[in-house]
């Protein structure tokens, strides 16, 4: 038996495990985040986080005096980013004083990433440049059909408008249109329902719904900003509505997109792993 | 905010938060249970199991030395009773040098269960007589029907026969006789794998299907007991499969039911609570 220090947090109900690992000494297997993250069995969340410090981190190349964020999601995969988890990744760190300051750099697999802590607990992330698409993409749900977007935030989004997203049985099945999207894409069900405010539901690709989605929240602006009757992009901001909350976009200048919202760090304590097999 | 110290384990994939509250000081809100139990926003589980000593309990009778077992389940109801938790109960109290020795007396809302902790880490707990039924009881699902009986283990019980449990589809609608279940009951669909060994699937009142259901083991057992060729119910033993696991179930002389399974105890640490509203 192994014993670790963790502790559990969540980003508008995006849940997860974080795992301090300062010189990358436990070599978390995927069986071992698969237990982590069983809800019955283990702790129990989205996936798991583990702080290193970037210079033991071989495939990093920036500076390395960083904190790395180790993300794998729950079934072990490992997964390049997460807007939410970055969030809950930074609170961590402040709150076990690993981090300090206006401006806390993190080291991931999608390159440098940057948090804002801000003083009523919310924290600022930035989220790469998206890339959106006029071209139309169709979408089916259970013989109905809708015709979005695509847009691109380091993972594909299928985007469409649906003025009362929480009539759909999402557990229903869906039909990406596989041209646009060869490798499948997380999908928004979009509703506008103000100038600068949307809510949405969302199907993660090999997930299903979930409460939240850091990258879809993002990619759902986008696409509002550039349907605008006049797009104007840069500086626009929108307030985003998901089934575990509410979290803001804005678009800067240089068109890097910056995800505002809640983290919480519920417990902490330590888990008893079981042997190796 | 307030921080209690947890523990979070599993019987069977049973799970539950364990607070340890010696003198009762801690009042759980439903609110507060539901926080604890809640799988994203707090630890999650499907109860709470609060260990305070008896003579703080002003409902308990019995001796004041015991740990008496306050049972809620995950939406703050309270409960008097559960097989599975109370093994884990018993092995939380163990590990935290609690309680020792071969047997633990209990106290519950149901009264004095007993429990014998063996040397592989198993927990055989006492469930009381369990009454048993000749009386035929129609059940129908989505448009099946089974006739099968009812089995009392404090809680009501339908117990039905069914070859390939696996092969149903236990999310579609129930149809319990409303005569012999006036207030609902928990189902168990069982299949005689052999002379001493079932498997089942449950469905538990007010919940839906769940991993593991001790009650319902114990039902399932004391049912096939009761219909055997030869009945001899008196020392008889049956290995019950459930999606979770496995359970032994005896029954002795008395007709006390015994149930013997695994507990395990996952993590410990403090968990920070939102102030009361």
């Amino acid at each position: 038996m192994r014993i670790w220090s963790f502790a559990k947090g969540h980003g508008t109900m995006n849940d997860f495990v974080l795992v301090k690992d300062r010189s990358g000494m436990l070599h978390p297997s995927s069986e071992d985040v698969r237990f982590l993250c069983d809800r019955r069995a283990g702790i129990g969340a989205d996936g798991m986080l583990r702080a290193v410090k970037a210079d033991s981190v071989p495939e990093w190349k920036g500076p390395g005096d960083l904190w790395f964020m180790d993300y794998r999601n729950a079934d072990g995969s490992i997964a390049e980013m997460c807007g939410n988890g970055l969030r809950v990744f930074v609170k961590w760190l402040l709150e076990e004083d690993l981090v300090s300051g206006d401006v806390v750099d993190i080291a991931t697999r999608a390159g440098l990433r940057r948090a804002l802590p801000h003083h009523d607990g919310t924290i600022t992330v930035t989220m790469g440049s998206p890339q959106w698409s006029a071209d139309e993409v169709d979408l089916r749900l259970d013989g109905r059909q809708w015709t979005g977007h695509r847009v691109d935030v380091g993972n594909p989004h299928c985007v469409v408008r649906e003025p009362n997203p929480s009539a759909l049985d999402l557990a229903g099945h869906l039909e990406i249109d596989p041209v646009a999207f060869p490798y499948g894409a997380n999908v928004e069900f979009v509703d506008q329902v103000g100038p600068d405010h949307l809510r949405l539901r969302v199907v993660e690709r090999g997930v299903g719904e979930t409460m939240s989605c850091g990258t879809g929240v993002v990619a759902a602006a986008w696409d509002a900003a550039n349907t605008r009757a006049e797009p104007h992009l840069d500086g626009c901001a929108y307030t985003v509505d998901v089934p575990g909350g509410a979290l803001t976009v804005t678009f800067a200048p240089d068109g890097q997109a910056h995800l505002t919202g809640p983290a919480v760090i519920v417990a902490r304590g330590e888990v008893a792993l079981p042997d190796a097999r």
